[in-house]
C-alpha cells in the first residue's frame, strides 16, 4: 500500500475545522435561544395544562411512551448503523465512523431548526418533542446516505458544508411532499433515500477525480474491517422496522409497518445471497453484497409499509430489491464509474437510489389501489389523512400525487446536488489529493509501523508513542 | 495455517445456493399469498372494528406498544447476539455472521407459516401480529443453536436444509408442549434450548468427521476475533431479560421474568469466572468460558423466570449454571468428542443442552411447588392458564406435565436430529472437505496475502483488488 | 512490544479469584434469601391486590411498560458502553470488557441489597422492581467509571474489592443526597459521575506506580482497538438520553430529560472536534478525544436535564463540556500524572470528574432559578417534590442544597477513595508488576506468536492450540 509521502498543506484543518465547528455551534445556540422551546408534552407547565384540557388522567399517556422506543432504534441506525457500515474501508475507519458522527451531531441540530420552522412553528417559536427528534434523525439519514458516495474523498469541512445545505434542501423537499402534495412517505423511500442518494451521486459526479485509480488498493476492505462493517449492517437491518414505523399513525399503522418491513428485509437477504453467488464464477458470496444489498428491502418498502400492503406483497418487494441491488453492485456501479464518471464509494446507488425509486413507485401503486373494503371507511380516511382540504381525494388521485413526489424528490436532489457539488469544488475546503484519498492519515493522528499495518498509538493523554 | 490448495469442485455453490434461495423464497411468497394476513391489531379495518367491539378508546392500547420493545431485543439477540458470538473462529467470521443471517432470514418466514398454521389459523388464513414475529424469532433461535454445533463444517445449502426441517420440528414440538400438554415455557428452556441443542448435537454426530484434527489450528480464535465474539456475548446477556419475558402474560409476569433473568445471569458470571480460573493451572481466565458460560443462567431460568420463583432462587440457578457450563467446556466437550464422536464447534452442549435440561427441571419443580398463598387465587389460575379444560389441574399435575415436556423435547430432538442428519449426509449439498473446514475461503470471496493473514480486498463494486 | 517474561507468582489467581467469587456469590444468595422479594408490580398476588386497591383496569398499566425500555438502554451502556469504550488498550481488551463484565455482574447484586436497604425496605424485606434494576445499574456505573482510572494496573480480585466498597459508599452518598438533602440528580452528575470519578482518581493516586513509564507502549491503542472502542462510545452517546431520563417523573420530565441530553451531546461533539483539531499541530483529530470527550455533554447535563432548562441551555452546557473535556485530555491529564502522581488510564478526570462538577453546578443554578411561571404551580412542586417536610422549600434553598450535594459527593469520594485505596494496597491481592501492567497475558489465557502480535488460540474446549 502506498505510503502517504505528500501531505499537501491544504489538508491542514487546524484553522478551518475548528472555525466552522465553533462558529456553527454558536449559531445553533443563538437560533435555539431565539426559537426553540419544548412542546406541550415536554414542558412542565404545558403538560399540566394539556392534561387538564384534554382530560388526560395519567402521565403515562405522554407521547414519550409511544414514540421514544422507536426513536432510540432510529438513533442507533444513524450513528452505529451508518457509521459502522462504512468502516469496510481498510484505512478509513476513523473517518467513516468519526465524520458520520460529526455530520450527524451537527445535522440533527440544524434539522430541528429547519424542520421546526416548517412544521411546528407556533407563536414565533419552534416547539419540539420526541417526534422532532425522530424527524431530525430521518433528515440526517439522507446526509449519511450522500456521504456514502463521497466517503474518503472529502475533508470534514466539506462534509459539514454538505450537511448544512442538504438538511435545508431535505426540509424543503419534505415540506413540499408531505404538506403541499399531501403525500405519505413514512419510511422515507422518497424523502430520505431517493433524495439522499441522487443528491449524493450528483455531488460525487461534480467532484469526479480522473486519477482516483491509483488508490484502488485503499478502496477495499480487509478481513476484520468487513466484520466491523457487518455490525453496521445488522443494526440497520434489525431496527429498520422501527425506522419505517416511527412516524406512522398510532395503532395498526405502526404495527403493520413494522411487520411489512420485517418481511421485506427477510426476503431481500435470500435473493441477495442467491445473486451474489450466481454472479461469481465459483459461486462464492461477496461481503459487499451481504453488507449492503440485504438492506435494500427496507428502503423499497419504506413508503408502502404502513399501507395495507399484505405481507406477501412485502416479500415480493424484498425479493426484487435484493436482486436489483446485487446486480447494481456487480454491473451498474462499474458502469456508472467508467461511463458516467460517478465514483460511488459505498455503492449508495444500489442500496438507496434504485430501491428508493422502487419504494416510491410501490407506494404510489399501493396508494392508488387502496379501497374502503380493505381499509374500512374510517381506516381509509385515517391512513391517508383524507381530511380538511383533502377530504375529497380518491386513492387514485393520491397515487398520482405519490408519483409526483418521486419526481419532485429527484429534481430537488439533482439540482440541489449540482449546486452543492459546485460549492464543494471551491478550493479552500482542504480536500485531499488523489493519492491521499481513503486514508485516515490525512485528518487523524495515526501511526504507521514498518509492516505498513495501520495503527494509532496514543495513550490516554493523546500523546503519540512509538512502537518498540 | 494451511492454505486451501484443494478447492474440491463440489463446494461450488453457483448453481445450488441460488437455486435453493430463489425457489424457497418464491415458495414463501406463494404460501404467504395464499395464507398470511394481518391480525386485528395490525389490520386497518380490523383494528377499527376491534376498538369498537372491545370499547378500546385509544390507538395506543394496541398490542404493538406492549410487545414491540421486547421483540426488538429478541431480534438483536438472534442476528447480532448469535451472529457475532460465533465469530470467535479466526477464519470463519464471514460464515458465522453471514450464514446465521441467511438461516435466520429464511427461518423467520418459514416459522411464521409453521407456527401460524398451529396457533393463529382462522378461516383459512394465518393472521399475524407482533407476537408472531417474536415466536418466529424464538423458533429460529433453536436453529442458531444447532448451527453452533456444525459451524464451519457445512455448506450454506446444508444450513438452509437444516433450517427447513428444524423449524418444522420445532413448531410441532412447541405445539405438543404448549397446546397439548399445556406446559409453560416462556423462555424456551425446553422448546428452544433443550430441543435446539440436542437436535444440533445429533446432527453433528451423524456428520462426524474422523480427520477433522488436521484443521485444529483453524478451530481456534485470535485476539480480535475474541473481541468480536464478546459483542455477541454481551448483547445476548443484556437482552436476555427481554427474551424470557417476551411472551409472558402482561403485567407482573413480564416484570418478574425480567428480574429473575437479570439475577440468574449475574450470578452465572461470578461462578463462570471462578471455575474458569480454578480449572487453569495458573488461574488465568479463558475467553471461551466468558463468551459462553456466562450466558447459561439465562437458559436455565427460561421456564421458571415468569413463575413465582423468588430472586434468590434465580441466583441459585445462575450459580449452578455457570459451574455446569464451565466444567462442560473444560471436561465434557473433549469427552464428547473423543468418546462419543460429537464434534461440537461452539460447545452448545455446555451453553444450551445441559442448562436447557436444568431449565426444564427447575420449571417443573417450581410449577409443582406453586401455591395459592404465593400467587393469590386469581394469580395462580392466570399464571398457568388453569382455565377451560385445564381448570382442574393442580400445580403438582402441572409439574408432571412440565417434566413430560422435557422428555418430549428431547425425543423430538434426537429422532429429528437423526433424520435430518441423515438427509444432510447426502453427497450433493456441497459440504467442505476436512481440510477446508473452518475457512471462509470456500464459500466467500476472500484474498490471502503472503503473510497468510486473511483478508478480503474488494472495492464497492465487489471486484477483487490485489494488495500492492 | 516487550514480551512478558516475568510472570511473578503473586498474580496467580487460582485460589484467590475463585474463592472471592464463590464466597461472595453465596453471600448474595443468602442475603437475597433473607431479604429480597418482588414488589407489588412484579409479585403475582401483590399485583392482583394492587390492581384492586388502586382501581387499575389493565395489566398494561404495570410500571414495567414505562421504565423497562429505558432500563434496557442503561443496561447496554454499563456492559457494552463502558466495556468496549475501555478496549482501546491494544493488549488489554479482554481485561477491559471482561473485568467490567465481572465487576458489574457482582455490583448489581450488591447494589440491589444496599440500595434496597436504604430505599425499599418494608416489613423486614427489600422489595424490588424494574426501578431497582435501574438504580443498581446506575450505582455500578460509578464503579465502571472508577475502574477506568485503574484499568490495566490491578488484579480482578482488587476490582471486586473496590466494587464491594464503592457500591456501599455510593448507596450511602445517594441516600444522603436524595433522601436527607432532598436533592434531585436524575442523571447522576453528582452521585454517579462526580462521586465515581473522584473516588477512582483518589484510588489510583494511592496506587501510584513510579516506574509505570516502562509500559508506555502498551498504554496506547492500535487501529482496530480504536474501532472497538468507538462501539462503546457510540452506545454510550446514543443511549444517554435514556440514562438521564430513566428515573425522572413520568410524563413531561422524562420527555424533557431525553431532549435536553440529546441536545447537549450534539453540541459537545462539535466543540470536541474543534478543540481536538486546533490543539494538534497539523489539525488532525485524535481518537481519544472522539471516544471520550464527545460524551462529556451527557455527564454535564445529568442533573439539570429533567429540569426546565431550555434546549439552548443544553446546547451551551454541551458546548462548554466538549471544550473542558478535550483540553483536559491534552493538558490536564499529563499535568495530573507528572505533578500530582495521578495515573488515570482512561482519562476519567476529563470525562466524568470535571463534567460531573459542571453538572452539579448547572443543576444547582437551574434549580435555584426555577419559577412558577416556567413550571406552573403544580409543575414546580412536582418537579422538586416540594411536598411533606419539604413543602416550604423555595427554589433558591433547593439550589443551595443541590450545591451541598456536590460537596458531599466530593467528600465521600475523596475520603472513601483514600480508605479503599489503602485497602487495595495490601500485598495479597495479586496485582501485576509494573512491566506486566496493561497486558492481558497476566490474567487471561492468551498466546503470542513470533511476530509479537497478540492472539489467543483455543478451540471450543478452551484447549490451547499452536499456530502452524
Amino acid at each position: 500500500m502506498a505510503r502517504i509521502n505528500l501531505m499537501a498543506r491544504n489538508t491542514d484543518m487546524r484553522r478551518r475545522l475548528p472555525l466552522v465547528c465553533l462558529l456553527w455551534e454558536v449559531a445553533m445556540i443563538i437560533l435555539f435561544g431565539v426559537f426553540v422551546r419544548f412542546n406541550s408534552e415536554a414542558d412542565a407547565a404545558g403538560w399540566t395544562e394539556k392534561k387538564y384540557e384534554e382530560n388526560i388522567t395519567s402521565d403515562t399517556e405522554n407521547e414519550f411512551y409511544f414514540r421514544y422506543p422507536s426513536f432510540q432504534d432510529v438513533h442507533v441506525m444513524i450513528f452505529v448503523g451508518f457509521g459502522f457500515l462504512m468502516t469496510f474501508l481498510q484505512r478509513y475507519g476513523f473517518g467513516a465512523v468519526g465524520f458520520n458522527f460529526l455530520l450527524a451531531a451537527f445535522g440533527i441540530q440544524w434539522a430541528l431548526l429547519m424542520q421546526g420552522w416548517f412544521h411546528t412553528f407556533e407563536n414565533g417559536k419552534i416547539v419540539i418533542g420526541v417526534q422532532s427528534l425522530i424527524g431530525a434523525d430521518f433528515c440526517v439519514g439522507s446526509v449519511c446516505i450522500a456521504f456514502g458516495a463521497i466517503l474518503g474523498k472529502v475533508s470534514p469541512v466539506q462534509v459539514l458544508i454538505m450537511t448544512l445545505f442538504q438538511v435545508t434542501l431535505f426540509s424543503v423537499n419534505e415540506y413540499i411532499l408531505l404538506d403541499l402534495l399531501h403525500v405519505k412517505d413514512a419510511g422515507g423511500s422518497m424523502t430520505i433515500h431517493t433524495f439522499g442518494a441522487y443528491f449524493g451521486l450528483t455531488v460525487t459526479a461534480i467532484l469526479y477525480r480522473p486519477n482516483l485509480d491509483q488508490t484502488k488498493d485503499k478502496q477495499g476492505s480487509v478481513y476484520h474491517s468487513d466484520l466491523f462493517s457487518m455490525i453496521g449492517t445488522l443494526f440497520l437491518w434489525m431496527y429498520w422496522p422501527s425506522f419505517n414505523s416511527a412516524i406512522s399513525n398510532h395503532g395498526d399503522a405502526q404495527h403493520r409497518a413494522a411487520i411489512n418491513t420485517y418481511c421485506s428485509l427477510a426476503a431481500c437477504v435470500l435473493t441477495t445471497v442467491a445473486f451474489s453467488s450466481v454472479l461469481e464464477k465459483k459461486g462464492r458470496l461477496n461481503m459487499v453484497h451481504i453488507q449492503n444489498a440485504t438492506l435494500a428491502g427496507g428502503v423499497a418498502i419504506g413508503t408502502a409499509a404502513e399501507m395495507m400492503l399484505p405481507p406477501y406483497g412485502s416479500l415480493i418487494i424484498g425479493f426484487i430489491s435484493g436482486i436489483v441491488s446485487t446486480v447494481g453492485f456487480v454491473f451498474v456501479t462499474p458502469f456508472l464509474e467508467s461511463k458516467l464518471h460517478i465514483q460511488d464509494t459505498c455503492g449508495i446507488h444500489n442500496l438507496h437510489a434504485m430501491p428508493g425509486l422502487i419504494g416510491g413507485i410501490v407506494g404510489a401503486v399501493t396508494a392508488a389501489a387502496a379501497t374502503e373494503e380493505v381499509y374500512g371507511t374510517e381506516g381509509l380516511i385515517h391512513a391517508f389523512d383524507f381530511i380538511g382540504p383533502y377530504a375529497n381525494r380518491t386513492p387514485r388521485v393520491q397515487g398520482g400525487f405519490q408519483a409526483a413526489g418521486i419526481a419532485v424528490s429527484l429534481g430537488m436532489a439533482l439540482v440541489g446536488g449540482a449546486i452543492v457539488g459546485g460549492i464543494l469544488k471551491l478550493p479552500f475546503f482542504g480536500d485531499p489529493t488523489d493519492e491521499n484519498c481513503f486514508d485516515d492519515d490525512v485528518y487523524w493522528e495515526v501511526l504507521e509501523d514498518e509492516e505498513n499495518s495501520l495503527y494509532s498509538m496514543q495513550d490516554s493523554t493523546g500523546k503519540s508513542v512509538t512502537n518498540s
